[in-house]
């Protein structure tokens, strides 16, 4: 009998927003897995941390970069790729020795996680189940108390990254918004959102869910760089009546 | 001491996916809140009768139409504000005499859910925090083995009930989406993604997580009216690869 490799959305922060289904398979698992940055505990394993089972035996994934490293890159593809064959390849031995293991992402795996990476290479051989996590979106928008959609409404979930006459196209074709991956990029959202007169209806939001949560209009916020878990959330129109 | 209202999202079908959080406000909730339409027991109560308190008071919230109205329908906005309203005050009514209420939604409950209007209703002169839940797409999605967006993808998600020029349009402007609110939508949204060259990346999802639940290539699935309990999936590009 071969392991199943589960992969377990944890959520956006607080350790109660983990389902049911994923704390029962994290506790039961043998062996857990967990990315995380060089010399960082790694957000998924710090966030799961009161549900793990001291018993198991814990893997780490380390990013092979120090620092984030542009996807423009040209070694970015190929070391990520290397990375994530490594990865799989010692989840499979635990499941190919008759282990599960448990692989926790932030949020949900199947939205910009990298457990989707690990998925990719190991379902044809390996019995791989995903449990849905509550999202960083989801969490920041119930913190903040702003109903998103209704009725028609169009959300949209945009990366910052984007070029801005990218972003701008975008907003303007929406009803709501997500933006996710701020970093350096919120003189540019601002600039746009501005421009289509967007910017009394964004709220940002730092840490959703978790202790040090930020939550204020945009417009309350300075243009320095936002931190990894930050997200930015327009309103859908029929919310404002 | 007033009461608080508990606005929990409790999933998108198996009982398993509702969060320990939601789980634990339920519990302890002298008084539960379901919408339901009439004679039907009601989604939400349905997917969190494993987790009902049994001492627990049940208020019942049903639709005023036995049939679905449509929207267009000029009796629509104003007998639909008259039932919120009424549903409101009967929530109010607990929470004045000190007691919490726990409303009970599908998914998460802001996007696309009833309970935004009680929100609404009831934020200003009551304590109202809202849990979110996992919304049915990520259910979908997880079940499917679809991971939905990588790296710069953006995702849209909208309702079947646009136009077949605007579901076009902002079909043609994303990598990745969710089609949500079938109904008798299908025929026309399957020619908006032939038109697109979609089709072979469409997936039917029905019943997502729950007893009966049905995933195949939307190209298998025959065009009669959808059930409530229905989305299509569109993965991003990036994952095609
Ligand atoms: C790689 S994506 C992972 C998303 C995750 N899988 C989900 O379902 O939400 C990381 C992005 O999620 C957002 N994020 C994650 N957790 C957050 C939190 N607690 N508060 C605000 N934003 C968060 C940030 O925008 C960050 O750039
Ligand atoms: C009024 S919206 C509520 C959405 C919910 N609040 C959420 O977070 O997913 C109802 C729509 O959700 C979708 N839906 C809800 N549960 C589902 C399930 N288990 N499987 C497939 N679709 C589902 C259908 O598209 C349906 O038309």
């Amino acid at each position: 009998m071969t392991g199943t490799l589960h992969i377990l959305g944890i959520g956006p922060g607080d350790p109660e927003l983990i389902t049911l289904r994923a704390a029962r398979l994290l506790a039961a698992a043998p062996v857990f897995a967990c990315f995380a940055k060089r010399g960082r505990p790694g957000n998924a394993r710090t966030i799961a941390t009161p549900h793990l089972n001291p018993a198991a035996e814990e893997l780490r994934f380390e990013y092979p970069f120090t620092t984030d490293l542009p996807v423009e890159d040209p070694r970015y593809p190929a070391e990520m790729a290397a990375f994530y064959d490594a990865c799989a390849s010692r989840i499979a031995s635990h499941l190919e020795a008759g282990r599960n293991v448990a692989l926790l992402c932030e949020g949900d795996p199947f939205l910009y996680g990298s457990a989707m990476y690990l998925f990719d290479r190991l379902r044809a051989a390996h019995r791989v189940e995903v449990t849905p996590g509550i999202t960083a979106m989801a969490g920041c928008w119930s913190r903040a108390g702003l109903p998103m959609v209704h009725g028609d409404d169009i959300l949209a979930i945009l990366p910052a990254t984007m070029p801005a006459a990218e972003l701008a196209d975008a907003l303007r074709r929406c009803d709501a918004a997500v933006v996710m991956k701020l970093g350096r990029n919120l003189p540019k959202l601002r600039a746009v959102l501005a421009e289509l007169g967007l910017t009394g209806r964004a709220v940002y939001a730092e840490r959703g869910t978790m202790p040090g949560e930020v939550i204020l209009p945009l417009a309350e916020r300075d243009d320095s760089p936002a931190p990894y878990f930050s997200l930015v959330l327009i309103q859908g129109r029929q919310g404002q009546r």
